[in-house]
């Protein structure tokens, strides 16, 4: 037997998480596995970043769940600041350059995996290249950040975007004795929640120090001589100075490559594939992580939903694929979590204006409750968001934002959605209940009780 | 239209409840309602006494969600310290007992709700009446055991049994500064796992200084002169000092009343419902709370699982039931957490024995991840075993120990027993992933993937 050969583009999740499944499946005799990774790292948590810049993570090596060497002696090919510049599918080869010495090849491929990430949004703006302008996707990027907060000297800084990332890198900086002006475009910061539940994480950051500014369009980014960022300005002409600038305002699919090869992509940018996560139409080409587009199983209709969890999930099965198993990957629903100082923030399946674009008619019910049983020592107040669809009581989402354990406890609502339950069976399920974990009624269960309510007496 | 009368035995979750449920529902002109309880207490959480024995709950009367008082402000005729010793159903009647007064009457109703709880199981050994030997079900027993601990000197106490009362009540008197043994008859404490798991259970509990004896069975409990318990021995012989023994080896359903007038009892001994919380064959009687069996929905048949939680769901479901409104409960999965010291534990669905004993073939798998991202400050084992169905791969239970946020994880897998799920289905969920919270395969998440795989290998 042939060895095959298999390409994978991108060193982070998706791609090495494919690269090791197929290798568990297949050894070197049967397939030959080459990796391209722009960046000096391998397989590490971008999520962490923001641990890493606040201190809580000692050191950016944490954060490397498996390094360059490690793969290597796996049997993976990885070579790192090497970047894919073209795909040729007819040709079946791709054209790689060593981004330190300079040297560009053609090699070929039977198996292709595209894992290429995403790529912070920067609006051209005035000054958006000024040193000290810091987008945070990649470990490079972090590192790169991380320099600029060792070296300059300074104690202002702004973030522009108030969602996960944005929300997690300001408390990083506050750790770090930074005066943190948050400026984001919404009602509220986390624009991932309904406004009305963001407006919880907006006091919160405000309780712990962070200025935020609403409605905020930035416009443009004042430089020093030097050519160094220091002061960021809005469309009101107010002027924020800052000492450094993290961009905090979304990622976008990195697909110039599948988009330039004349792969499919989606409405948002991103790769759009199967439910094995080959590309839609191409037999020997897989894709997934950051840079593809995933089936929202409640809106139905794909998105871009960039997070680590899928992206080692696409790993798993675009592995399975390339070594000859079967696995797939059905969908998502929309989870997120996240936390700011001890608030935690978490979210499943539709917001209000995702449920209107979806053409779904819906009653909300919010409820206000405690994380533990109310006497119980720390007990702290959890307010609970549920929508459902009118008629049917089916469940379309869930936000919850609240003291310790709220953010876990969106996962009931993410299986129920799975499931397709409706709010009447939420009311029913056999939650755990003790005193230090919940009240006797869990804070889910009351909300689906006060939607059933709503369902009932909304009619059609 | 005539003013129905519906009369209610017992006064706490389920019984309460109930009232308040129906009295929404219908006002003082429509439905008369009367309830007898036994003790001088209404709607407490039991679930909470050992917190409050521990010292972390303040007062008794923290743990009082309503006062009897309240109750009757809110037009329920509630009578404390009055116990119901017999039912008419022919007559329609009950005969109560003003436990204080000493008088006795018969009182009619056109709708009866039997909500009797639990009773500790007390096992016919000699001394197990002396003095300082406790029971803990109701308030009254907690103050009682409260009682004998603030006035008795003494500094051993010995926990007769391993389960969540044992478990938690040994905690709450090393808070209070006693030496503590428990003494327990299985090979593992909290038989409510399986003993692997339990063995964890068990190091944590000797970790913090409780002494536990396995395979131990109570034959005597020895007194003084003063009819106090001093010490209580095992059939090997052996003698453990004991200046307060507590009993926690369960309870059995408080159902003397159900079984002299005649109503079915299952073979636990629980008044059997249907879905409605009727009495199997009653018009007009429902019976909710730990006086109940409840259909456990994996198993496909009824248990008596008396839990806090359940009783409020039936008291809910009965009062609008008996308020001429429309509920049900249809079963529970046996989802069960409990903490001792910071170790949480968690089960849902069915053990081994369990499984076997419902004819189940099955695999497990075990796997030992973390509670947030590995890298995470205080990161913490989290260890979780899975149960599936051969060949179909369905989920048939989970159980959980560790750390923060391990207790209320296991309520993913409530939902996913509920939803009748593939372990298949289990390892394509979206679970919420942060870094503080969950490493990128959340635990539950990795413990299905080996259980494909244990599925897939095993055949049939």
């Amino acid at each position: 037997m042939a060895t095959e050969r298999v390409v994978v583009v991108g060193g982070d999740a998706a791609g090495m998480s494919a690269a090791s499944q197929a290798r568990r499946l297949k050894g070197p005799q049967e397939l030959e596995i080459v990796a391209f990774e722009r960046g000096h790292y391998s397989s590490y948590s971008a999520c962490g970043i923001p641990y890493w810049v606040g201190g809580q993570v000692p050191a950016r090596d944490d954060l490397i769940a498996r390094t360059p060497e490690e793969h290597r002696a796996r049997g993976i090919d990885l070579r790192t600041r090497t970047e894919v510049l073209e795909l040729d599918l007819d040709g079946r080869r791709v054209r790689a350059r060593d981004l330190d010495g300079g040297s560009e090849y053609w090699t070929g491929y039977d198996k292709l995996v595209l894992a290429t990430g995403a790529r912070p949004v920067r609006p051209r703006l005035p000054g958006i290249g000024a040193h000290g302008v810091h987008g945070i996707q990649s470990l490079d990027d972090g590192q790169r950040l991380m320099t600029t907060l060792e070296r300059t000297p300074g104690r202002r800084a702004v973030v522009v975007g108030a969602g996960y990332i944005g929300v997690e890198m300001a408390e990083a900086l506050v750790g770090r004795g930074y005066e943190v002006t948050v400026l984001h475009r919404g009602p509220q910061p986390m624009a991932t929640l309904d406004p009305d539940m963001g407006g919880l994480v907006h006091s919160a950051m405000n309780g712990m120090g962070i200025r935020t500014v609403s409605r905020a369009e930035v416009t443009e980014i004042l430089t020093d001589e030097a050519g160094r960022a220091r002061a960021v300005v809005t469309s009101k002409g107010e002027e924020y100075p800052a000492d450094v600038v993290v961009l905090g305002i979304g990622v976008e699919p990195r697909t110039g490559l599948a988009r330039a090869a004349g792969l499919p992509l989606g409405t948002s940018g991103g790769v759009l594939t199967d439910l094995s996560m080959r590309v839609r139409g191409h037999e020997d080409i897989w894709s997934g992580g950051d840079c593809v587009e995933v089936l929202d199983l409640v809106a139905g209709r794909t998105r871009h939903i960039p997070l680590g969890t899928h992206a080692n999930k696409h790993g798993q099965v675009i592995g399975s694929g390339v070594g000859g198993g079967y696995a797939t990957f059905p969908g998502v629903v929309g989870t997120a979590v996240s936390k700011v100082c001890d608030l935690e923030i978490a979210r499943t399946g539709l917001r209000e204006r995702d449920a209107l674009e979806a053409g779904l008619r819906f009653v909300t019910a919010t409820i206000t409750s405690t994380n533990t049983a109310g006497y119980y020592p720390g007990a702290a107040e959890m307010t609970v968001k549920m929508l459902a669809e009118r008629r049917t009581g089916r469940l379309l989402g869930v936000q919850i934002v609240g003291g310790a354990g709220a953010a876990k406890r969106v996962d009931v609502a993410a299986v129920a959605l799975t499931a397709g339950m409706t709010v009447d069976q939420i009311v029913s399920l056999d939650l755990g209940y003790a005193p230090p974990f919940s009240p006797v009624w869990d804070p889910v269960l009351v909300a689906a009780r006060k939607a059933v309510s709503a369902v009932r007496s909304a009619g059609v």
